[in-house]
């Protein structure tokens, strides 16, 4: 049971990669909100494949088809459905892949889940590409969060041993995030882009690939949204997060390097500024206190594991010989999917925060 | 609205420090499991303040008292609600609480979300003490697992910069993972333990606190447990983990590591053991893909910030009179946490488990 | 799975009637809300055995003992948590109890559903008892919706072939509906209260029991609450009102008597009456057309069965032996329950159009 | 909020009547389950418009469109949606409809909830047409129930002051329950036919339509399924049922008929049958006790208004211009929604009674 998410703003999302569709509804829109779709499409465009020689050459036309929720350009108040065709999905022979447990991916777990039955083909639905409706639901949240002054945005953390800076208190302004949109590689140190790429082009010619680290903030939320317990901000998101395929890892504000902190350094001091509103001299807790906001940015990275499908040469077993055998995974293959996972992880951030929001 | 999680193990908590009395309610146990209260005790005795030097003096005699849901010493498949009443509240001055929002502490998030009506007293709804009620419904949920030969336990991971070894395919066994029980402050390499005392000793001595991290480890979960997707394992365990005070970080497996490896080294490689069971050779994953277990041990460590209150004076914000301020936090506080939220850990990622596997 | 009900404004309860306390835990009241204990003890009474010659002369002080959720008067914010001691359980011999399955009670069922380990003593959690805390948790929603206007108030509707008034546009007050509570035998038209009583004790006298009918309204509800499909006001007061034990039957506004008319009658036509708000001339629909309220007022009638345990012998089964046995209840039984349930209708009304319009 | 219902077997549903489509995601089917599409269309088929002169002459081609949770013919264990295309949405003016609101129909409380922005264009989202993604889940559901031998049926209870015979314990078998779906007008007596189509075309032609009961019956329903509370099989049910447009009415069993019994008639008196197996005597209760099955048959009869829609003049306002006036709604209209609604009902009815079953 895993295809909703959500109390107020509930998300449901269906499909299998080599099925007839993916798609999603959404449920608890409000009535009357005016959707741009150029931004819907240029989120989507962000995750889909193809878009840079980084990523695997696989073309998807990933144009939502929206069935229901919308009249004359607004939202109705009903369930908004969009469904996105599966039109790439080449019958070749998937039989070596209902044997061969392929590593990394979900081929065994899925067979013992399902007990034979899951559409293996592709991943069917622990595709990654299962990822766009998620995107198509985020581009909707963004833009009610953006109607309340909220923005959201993420960028590269690392590749491999390659880092980008952090953004900080100082650094972090609406522009600078919505301006990660315009790049695959987006960056707030632009120069890192050439050793990335040639990271990435190393792995991709040696048949392997690369992993990485995304930072996201969410800027402008007031103090005040989120709950103690069960539904703190850290549980909503992270429940989320870790919904996003290769998500290993997540670490709110300074994370892990908080634990070697004295709570006299962690402790984020209160004070006024000079307009009088509430800040904190540091942001070690990112945010949010107690599981609610402060008042100040929401940051958190994310640990992204490399892409599964390599060609390399990989040990596995055949489940059906019950032997131990080898494995090449032939293909378009991402050899890396930092980049197309960003757009994703602002998506995930903008439904949790909505959700939170509207069933304060 | 946090107070319920679970879809088929589905647990209710309440209570604030200061109230009569904090509980939890849990829905969805089967009829007919014999509880040991021993066990329940010993764990609730684990968390409670007052058991070690290195521990806040302060005393409370955690005693769970049953009020439903079991008939002779066996569940009746009613909702099982046990109560902790609150002992040790001094009724004290708590009128400087209410002004001054203490740094790292929920009292200004908590008065926005709540509009100043929430009781502050001792931190209230968001007092550590809220614990208390997951270790009780983790232990139930423990039994419950071990009866189906799964077995949970964690360990001090790090405090500060003092690292304890990690849980390994070749070190864990379940005689280690239960034995962490028995220490106050549980290592695999326990020659650690003095340098750990010694430095909360001198943070404590310097009228501060410390953090560090907590490693814990689920062995014995079969294949095929958890979803793609929006139920993942690591989705449903992060939300219970983050709704633990003080953690701000959480990674699977190697974490934020396998964000610098190659997918040909993060793809643990599946491999038939001599006696016919699929092993992989690694376990980089944490015994998860896909969000569903593959069969190797679940794995995760969590990064817990130095508990916020300490006598060394902060800077932060008088909320009445509008002014910047000082404010020094007497009292018996805990010079670390993270020894007490072991079996909190451990209790919420029972809970957690269970409820995946009701829901199959 | 049953002891949690709704959406934003979520009840669950706990409690078998021979354990040590049935009890509520309420997440969603808005902070803030002053509480007025007169009025939640004067709902409980009501509810509560012995307070008629007409009721079992069996005592219990059902006084809610609040451990949580409540600060200074007035509600927190945190999950209000109330817990009402078992005082009069009598240790009697239950073992026939066990044995012979009660006719009408939920005994054989409970016994197929728990495997036989459920708490069989007077009911456990099947007790009509577990309806103290559902009135606990409708005396706050009924405060929290008095201070929206909105009034809800039962009466007795029939008892065996004895029929009261129905309430009407006419007739329908604020006034008249909270006069309801001060009588025993609610009723409109008060001159039936005798040959009720007679119908009563004629049939006590007989070691039976009777059943009858309960109309409930909703005044002052506002226009646009509820949901088409899955979440309608008939959907969720249906829901709860079902959760009582000993309701059969649900029917809104002219219920069954609506499928013998033509939609030229059944329409409820519109008009604006002289101050400009919309009205219909008929209330077919008891308020609420599409699963939504159209401004009327909500009613709606159950219907109640004679409460199970009556001293006449009866035909049934003893389960451990397999054969087919006579059976006499003795006990402090009620001969009707629909006076002590009017107050509990009441409750679950005000419980689900509370959640619904928090989860507008 | 009202797209999703259940908790293991979980329906979400989508869409509009002049939307793109319609459409529904099931999630928690379980894998590997032969679906029969032939099954499937005959449902389909016995809701759809026009297959009756009795009914409207619109023609609508509901053929299901499965986009996901199936191959090879088999459930995968992912959530299966299927989407039907609204073919036959006459471009037509709409404009009147939007200003007067139509007595009986959603219009006004619709225009109230979602403040004017929803879709009004036939009824939009409350158009009995959400009712074909009800009914496509249910004859999933009902084939998931037939392997486990439970089958269930409807037939026509009343039609105006024309009554069917009653399902009972003497003429209920499985086989008469299959045997309704054959029929336009599925009834017992099977004489009651012709007076049934009198009564319609009399209504019809003087631009009028009429009400009735449908009956419906679960037979093979094992002891122990069902909640005590909150989800009893009649509060699971009933939330379902109220959920079908023009539903008004709900009773289990004798349903108001058991308000006129004494206990001693009322109690379903148990008894060992010759093989051995508990029955009852009498089925007063449904089939139902204390919320759960007692493996007797499970039967209910709900109340359905006339369709709302009718060529008679009819008083109403005009939203816009705040005028009272009168209205005469042109198209095609079904007189009668009774046998319409019949296979919705037996679908609710499936969905609720599966979905209970996999959450025991």
């Amino acid at each position: 049971m895993s295809a909703t998410f959500g109390t107020s703003f509930k998300v449901t999302i269906f499909g299998e990669s080599h099925g007839k569709a993916i798609g999603v509804t959404i449920d608890g829109i409000p009535p009357g909100v005016s959707i741009d779709m150029d931004k819907v499409s240029f989120e989507m465009k962000r995750r889909a494949p193809g878009q840079s020689k980084l990523s695997t050459p696989r073309k998807e036309n990933d144009i939502p088809d929206i069935l229901s929720g919308m009249f004359d350009g607004k939202t109705t108040g009903a369930p908004l459905t969009a469904v996105i065709h599966n039109t790439n999905t080449k019958s070749k022979d998937y039989s070596e892949m209902k044997k061969k447990m392929r590593p990394g991916q979900a081929d065994y777990p899925a067979r013992m889940r399902y007990e034979g039955f899951n559409d293996y083909r592709g991943s069917g639905k622990f595709s990654g590409r299962i990822t766009a409706p998620l995107v198509f639901a985020g581009s909707i949240a963004k833009q009610v969060l953006e109607s309340s002054g909220i923005t959201i945005g993420a960028h590269i953390g690392s590749v491999m041993d390659v880092q980008d800076e952090r953004l900080t208190l100082d650094n972090a302004t609406p522009e600078l995030l919505k301006s990660f949109g315009e790049y695959h590689l987006p960056l707030i140190d632009r120069s890192k882009a050439k050793d990335i790429e040639s990271v990435i082009e190393t792995a991709r010619d040696a048949g392997d690939s690369v992993g990485g680290t995304i930072e996201c903030m969410a800027l402008g939320l007031p103090a005040g949204i989120g709950n103690p317990f069960f539904n703190s901000i850290e549980s909503v998101l992270s429940h989320l997060l870790f919904a996003v395929p290769a998500v290993k890892g997540i670490e709110f504000g300074s994370g892990f390097d908080i634990a070697n902190m004295h709570a006299s350094e962690a402790n984020d001091a209160y004070y006024y500024n000079e307009d009088g509103n509430v800040k904190t001299k540091t942001n070690h807790n990112g945010g949010i206190t107690g599981g609610i906001s402060n008042g100040m940015p929401v940051v958190f990275r994310v640990a992204v594991k490399a892409p599964s499908s390599i060609t390399k040469t990989q040990d596995t077993i055949n489940i059906e010989s019950g032997e131990n055998v080898t494995l090449e995974v032939h293909g378009r293959h991402d050899p890396i999917i930092v980049p197309r996972a960003i757009p994703v992880i602002e998506a995930v951030c903008a439904i949790g925060i909505l959700d939170l929001m509207q069933t304060r």
